[in-house]
């Protein structure tokens, strides 16, 4: 299962996909065997760490988008390929995802700067076409993943964390799946929540508040007691709490609506309280229908915060909820759930730990869905080798620059169990670095090498596609899973908000000469006279 | 036609949505007639403007999107809304969006903070429904027209602006329509190219020049001269520039991958020339290919900067090209056009604009389309009366409060054909505002008021959807258009980057008086004891 958004064409793409695959069919090339790394060159958010997501729906997009048919080919023979070699489009027919072969990080595996996240291997024309569409698929997702994984450490394990974000959303379907999949409890998304077989959450909008003037608006006062079965007069029930608390001055439009929903739905009373004013309308109101509520045998679930100073109005809230409760005699109002949206982001959460707050359950919506902070991730997809021989691409800035080679990565781990590092070598046998002691070199300074012996070394790729699946893929379930418990392999100093210590992230030897070579001959020393 | 992403379910859908519709059906008042408002509070990207975009994708979700069939109904009644009267789904099932009535502004309207863009009217539980999908669709396709228009102005109206951006965006194939449709002459994604019927744009990537060591990997050097019509040897053509030139000391492979696709695209050779060095290696290589194409009778295109300093690069280049000229003594490199892409967003633009450049084109990819200035637009959609009751949202602040009451909106314009103010009046009769002098008072500032006599009143909304199409929408070109012309219509200084002017909107006497009284009438004054 997949994010439930439709399989993309494959002419969701880049034009240039097409006129290099011309080029190379063109020049006799197009079947040299070549390696893609997609990877990215620094972590989101300001931040130490990503999450890799995506996969699943790139495999989605290998098995069931990557492929031409008649008017596909016909839109790139008559329009932008126009004048092109018939014979290419001949090709360009049988051209589908069999002879690629896909390693990747398992979906859900911490990822950090220039470590692959994808090996792409196969005939050079095919795993071109490839790019535009893995990275449309990957970037976002491993983006949206992170983002998510960051609210829920800055809200506390402990805290309910739902998504509300649709509405502002650019991409809300993916957005709720990988916020989901990131660590989010639930999501108010019907179709995300119904892919996920998981009950999207919500009750109420300022509307429905707001389409009430006062009880003559009720069409009903009764409601059936979840006591003994009988229908009962719930409006005079209400009418006498608000009396005994001399709540009668607030909004009675409000008092109606939250009547309506409570007879609706009784044993899902969640009430927003904000539409006129929280404290001396929304809260007393919804105090008068919760506490009748109890009377007919229902628990009511709780308020929801919309605007205002949020973690104020929460522990204004929680005292006023004790005190009646105090002066009822009994437990009831204690179990309310504090719900609060409008604006949280990830700051925003930090910022309520700091200052105490009596917030269950925090609803969020643009800043996740959007990753406000940082809307795109900076993945790449760079040729690394061609026909067995080393690539490169230099830049201007150094830190731009691609590792050549067919690779491997490894997560090497400590005796605590964290991880401590990764290295980068060439292709090797699986098993040719255990035991040792491994000298690991930064990729752009000479001076800076460590050796490590490891307790454990994790080969971090798998080979996920040879021209089909290799293996079933993990359930979203177990994705979600996956993270929690990769999470704990990082050390708390790489997780910080602020100044967090960049992971280190290593070449081999080996690999570090290879480098420091093909870079020494594909380099232009200017001549200067 | 719209952006060619299929048209959303109608659970693509916040679930408060259905909870409401039950509990308004539940209270019998499902089918009162309520009147809702789409708008926004402040203007993206601290402008003062925005465009307003996403009609005809709205349209196609009514028409096509906006129904109920078993299994979604199948859904709600067996998992969010279980236990819900069954009586109820019966009645969904015959739920669509024709009792709906579609007030809106035009596609390509200019918009400002809480003028209407959209007035939807209907029965108050169908009415409801719409709100998520209205503003997923409104919000992300405003913004993105919006953001792309401001990209249109700061690079000026003469460059060519191209959007590279599908594998960093969130929803490429909005972003690229929409980015179109603001002010962008075109885009990479061959599908949304496709469907605009406008030819995709791109050549070659790093990987392509990175694929070749040099010219033994050429398949052949030749070409069909366009003068003859013969083939001749055009690798020996371009070896003679170089040596004339003495361009030798560049990179080989880089060369080797100019002439391939050369000789793929003799029209067409436009190159990017930064994968080794742009001005030591690409530059030199780009010449030698396109002045021994000229020789061949193909008129060469242009060179791409892809990194480094892009504005002084563009400078050295376009001094290059015209020595080169010199030399030779014949104009054929000044008509090159030099592209630059990499990280451009709407500073740049202006910063470039400011240092001096000789970029023809923009190649702009992540800032566009993902909105990262602000990747969210604030859209929301408000209950505004019911029954013929007008409605209120009061906030803790009172710029997040709604106005009530079935409105119309008009544009009053001066003698010099700009825009003076949007003026928001109760639902009248359309001429009753006709050549007088009109008062229009600010919203929050009883002061702040003035007195226009316009040469010119526009009426705003137009009834788009009465249970279906009213009248043929206008084609993406003419929406294009539009927005040009409707660009016209506004002050210079409302369009300032720095501190624009903040554009009016005033209501009538009677609007304010209207909000003043249902204002009093809806608020809490608490009691201090």
């Amino acid at each position: 299962m997949t994010t439930s958004r439709p399989t993309p064409s494959v002419l969701k793409n880049d034009l240039y996909q097409f006129t290099m695959a011309y080029a190379y069919w063109r020049n006799g090339m197009h079947l040299k065997p070549a390696v893609f790394d997609f990877f990215f060159r620094q972590c989101p958010f300001e931040g130490e760490f990503a999450i890799f997501a995506g996969l699943a729906d790139l495999l989605d997009f290998l098995e069931n988008g990557f492929r031409f048919n008649d008017e596909k080919i016909e839109y790139l023979r008559s329009q932008p390929l126009k004048g092109a070699d018939p014979e290419f489009f001949k090709w360009l027919k049988t051209v589908d995802s069999s002879p690629l072969r896909i390693y990747a990080l398992a979906e859900g595996t911490l990822a950090f700067p220039r470590v692959p996240l994808i090996r792409a291997e196969g005939p050079i024309a095919i795993a071109q076409i490839l790019e535009t569409p893995l990275l449309e698929i990957c970037n976002f997702a491993s983006l949206m993943t992170t983002n998510a994984r960051r609210f829920r450490m800055a809200a506390g394990m402990d805290k309910m964390l739902l998504e509300f974000g649709l509405r502002r959303a650019q991409d809300g379907t993916r957005a709720s799946y990988y916020s989901w999949l990131g660590g989010f409890d639930g999501t108010s998304n019907v179709d995300a929540a119904k892919n996920l077989d998981i009950l999207p959450k919500g009750t109420m909008a300022h509307s429905f508040v707001s389409s009430f003037s006062d009880h003559s608006d009720l069409n009903s006062s009764i409601l059936r007691s979840c006591v003994d079965g009988k229908d009962r007069n719930f409006l005079e029930a209400v009418l006498k709490v608000r009396s005994e608390l001399h709540f009668e001055n607030t909004n009675p439009g409000e008092l109606a609506a939250f009547i309506a929903y409570a007879q609706t739905f009784p044993s899902g009373f969640l009430a927003l309280i904000d539409t006129y004013d929280t404290l001396n309308s929304g809260l007393p109101n919804f105090i008068c229908v919760a506490v009748a509520l109890n009377g007919f045998g229902y628990r009511p679930l709780g308020v929801r915060l919309d605007s205002g100073d949020l973690a104020d109005l929460s522990k204004k809230c929680r005292q006023k909820l004790h005190e009646v409760d105090t002066e009822y005699g009994f437990y009831l109002l204690g179990g309310i759930k504090i719900c609060a949206s409008n604006e949280i982001d990830e700051k925003v959460l930090l910022s309520f730990e700091k200052q105490g707050h009596e917030i269950d359950v925090f609803g969020i919506g643009t800043h996740v869905v959007t990753c406000q902070n940082q809307p795109a991730f900076g993945g790449v997809y760079k040729l690394v080798e061609v026909d067995g021989k080393s690539c490169i691409k230099i830049s201007q800035k150094r830190d731009k620059m691609s590792f050549p080679g067919r690779k491997d990565a490894h997560r090497l781990i400590g005796q605590d169990g964290k991880a401590i590092l990764d290295l980068i070598t060439k292709h090797i046998h699986p098993t040719s670095l255990k035991e040792k002691t491994i000298l690991c070199c930064d990729p752009f300074d000479e001076t800076d090498r460590i050796a490590v012996i490891p307790s454990e070394i994790i080969p971090l790729h798998t080979l996920i596609w040879d021209g089909g699946l290799t293996s079933p893929l993990p359930t979203p379930p177990e994705i979600k899973k996956r993270i929690d418990q990769e999470m704990t392999r990082l050390r708390e100093d790489h997780l910080r908000t602020v100044n967090p210590t960049p992971y280190r992230v290593s070449l081999s030897l080996e690999l570090y000469g290879h480098l420091q070579d093909i870079l020494r001959r594909n380099m232009v020393v200017p001549l200067i006279k």
